[in-house]
């Protein structure tokens, strides 16, 4: 192993040769351990970038990241574990209400998730708008969770993957995120560790996402079903919408709360919808029949684990949600048809005004967000509220507005608005 | 200047865009004082490398890179100041007889060299082989060497291009070396910089060059030329053949042997030649006139200006060179002529044997290298002496011969060498 030079793998890649299975284990092997300094790896991920990677190298690049660090193992659970990970979106709470869902349908859902950088939100920030929640459980507690409530979202422990934490913290600073082997290598990477038998990923295509385009995100898809399969993870993909938000907020506490709406049966059309289509995904890929998961929203079964789970992680499922310090109320300029609310937007303003982190060391804002009034399709009246935007820092009014500006379209009555559906395609 | 992102600059790059003037100075600037990674730079040079830059981005990453440092001025001097530069080959000691010759014709020399890395030697590194001899001056003695001697070889100071400095070390760690734009722009800053009003560079084409074939040669000539005119130093370049080395040695104290043969009037024919064709460049370009360097060489007033201006620098002309403690002799297979001698082999062998060096770190052996004993075109016997191989430490004799195990064809007589000529071409 110790015959390679990180600059002859990086001249490999560079000069578009496939690397071989030795060269991938031994630089990600002497990444992690520091033999192969930072400089290097941004290089080659550039070359790998610019020059990509076929499935063998992809899949072997995966296969050592995984070795790279721990395994979890569920081997001794009495029901099966499924999971489901989002590529990021604006406004995207689905975990939130899903985890307890599925395991109320009789699944383990064992959902280890980050935290957001840019645009897009991050599950463990909006859970920690909640009193008294943490993030952070032992391997016991998460096990044991697990087994008693059903479903556990949590921080991922560092053991898992060290070669993506590093890797990921690189590409970010570096120009090197927006490669799909990468991209592909990384979510696979950590969800094959986590040990979970089933996946679905939810694969966000739109302005407000990483993948911009439907082509981009089938291969994205593709690749990492592929991956999946070859690790014996029983693996789905679903292309879904993230040209405008889901829901009707994006932040910490807005969302939590829209999640929480959604679990005691009300909550807006498109989260609801996209949770129960997600829910059975995950059931099916599980291998559970005969279950719907429409029932247990509304006979308060997925409420009931909801308030179990929140507890089991020190979190008051009944107090009184963070909100903002202050308000700004942004009216609709005129009256007519709401054709177009752009993801990447609202999700920038949501950023601005404190939801989200410019750096990983950055603190967010419980209560920060954009409440919208009106979803594409919706009659408009100028003058009445569209947005509402949430602050605790009044000085970031101004670059939210102006990252708003033209983030909708205001058509004659009439029209409609030219949108993708809700679930655009199913890989797997 | 503050508003710009490395990130933004990086994407910009690798997504096939133009740099801006404002981006190419901000990010050299914010690299030079640290605000801008390493990590960052290795994934930008990578994207310039397979995306290329234009002539007005080179144009302006080497001005940027001249900005970073000082820049020398010879205005108070008394005659015209000529510079040559190589882009680096085997056997290349042409600096040593140049320097001098040039200056006995009445320009001044203010040669900046560095030292070997890789199986290219440097000129530091040779002359460091005559006892006494020192590489680094201060400001006021390499000007008053200049004005007294009318030549000076020495190490380059810290504050000429300090971005190239900092730069250059990282790309041969990250496999960004092979850039045509990253190399002119390397060159050029630190020869503009140097403040050199007239320049010829030496474009080495072959196995023993950067640049293999002649179009990739040419391209860099011509951006080099076009960077000189420029920034107003008369520059022009010759194309010459490295598949083959310069001479019939490789090594430190071997090349300096051969330098002062053919200062003494004698040496090897392509040395001579090679020689006298720069010199005649660096005269032209300086706009002096009327001078033969032949003449110069016969007349001894090249090696009187060698004598002053290796004395200048504390070393002593008339010392033995040292030697290798060990030789080991390679015998020519068969009979016949010789119509391939290997420069990239060569240069490998004398590497090995301990004359250049692998880290920039490491110290090298004066006495070791390559002798050749005959070359492309010569008739040779089987039995008899090809090579003589020099060390102090004969465990390397083996790796050396490995290097040079198919560095030489032998055809039956009647063959001829094909070779291309010792000056390819001309830009300018």
């Amino acid at each position: 192993m110790s015959d390679f030079d990180a600059v002859d793998v990086i001249r490999a890649k560079r000069d578009r040769q496939p690397l071989s299975d030795e060269q991938i284990d031994w630089v990600i092997a002497a990444y992690t351990r520091g033999d192969v300094a930072h400089e290097q790896m941004s290089a080659l991920a550039m070359a790998i970038l610019l020059n990509g990677m076929d499935r063998r190298e992809i899949a072997r690049w995966t296969a050592a990241m995984i070795a790279s660090g721990e395994r979890m193992s569920f081997d001794g659970l009495d029901r099966p574990t499924t999971d489901k990970h989002s590529t990021g979106g604006v406004g995207d709470k689905i975990t939130l209400p899903l985890a307890p869902l599925v395991a109320a349908c009789g699944a383990a859902v064992p959902q280890l998730s980050g935290r957001g950088l840019g645009h897009t939100g991050g599950t463990l920030d909006k859970l920690e708008a909640i009193p008294g929640w943490r993030a952070t459980l032992t391997g016991p507690e998460f096990m044991s969770q697990l087994r008693e409530v059903g479903a556990v979202i949590c921080a991922a422990s560092d053991k898992l993957a060290p070669a993506d934490k590093l890797l990921y913290g690189q590409r970010d600073v570096t120009g090197t995120v927006e490669s799909i082997p990468l991209i592909a290598s990384s979510i696979m990477s950590k969800k094959i560790a986590e040990g979970t038998g089933a996946l679905v990923l939810d694969v966000k295509v739109g302005s407000g996402a990483f993948m911009k385009d439907v082509d981009s995100a089938r291969e994205l898809a593709e690749t990492m079903v592929a991956l999946g399969a070859d690790s014996g993870v029983r693996t789905v993909a679903l292309l879904t919408n993230m040209q405008t938000p889901l829901g009707l907020t994006a932040g910490n506490a807005l969302e939590v709360q829209e999640s929480v709406d959604v679990l005691a049966g009300g909550g807006p059309d498109d989260v609801v919808e996209l949770t129960l289509v997600l829910a059975r995904e995950m059931l099916t890929a599980a291998g559970i029949e005969g279950v719907d998961p429409a029932e247990r929203l509304k006979d308060g079964s997925a409420m009931d684990v909801w308030r179990a789970m929140i507890l089991a992680q020190d979190g008051d499922p009944d107090a009184a949600l963070p909100t903002a310090r202050e308000a700004h109320v942004v009216p609709a300029p005129a009256d007519g048809v709401l054709t177009r609310l752009d993801a990447f937007a609202v999700g920038v303003a949501a950023w601005r005004l404190g939801a989200g982190r410019a750096r990983k060391e950055d603190p967010v804002q419980a209560g920060a967000g954009v409440q919208m009034h009106a979803k594409p399709g919706a009659r408009v009246r100028g003058g009445e509220p569209l947005f509402t935007l949430h602050t605790d820092t009044p000085e970031r009014f101004e670059r939210a507005l102006e990252a708003l500006q033209d983030a909708t379209t205001i058509a004659p009555d009439g029209a409609r608005p030219d949108l993708l559906p809700l679930v655009i395609d199913r890989v797997g």
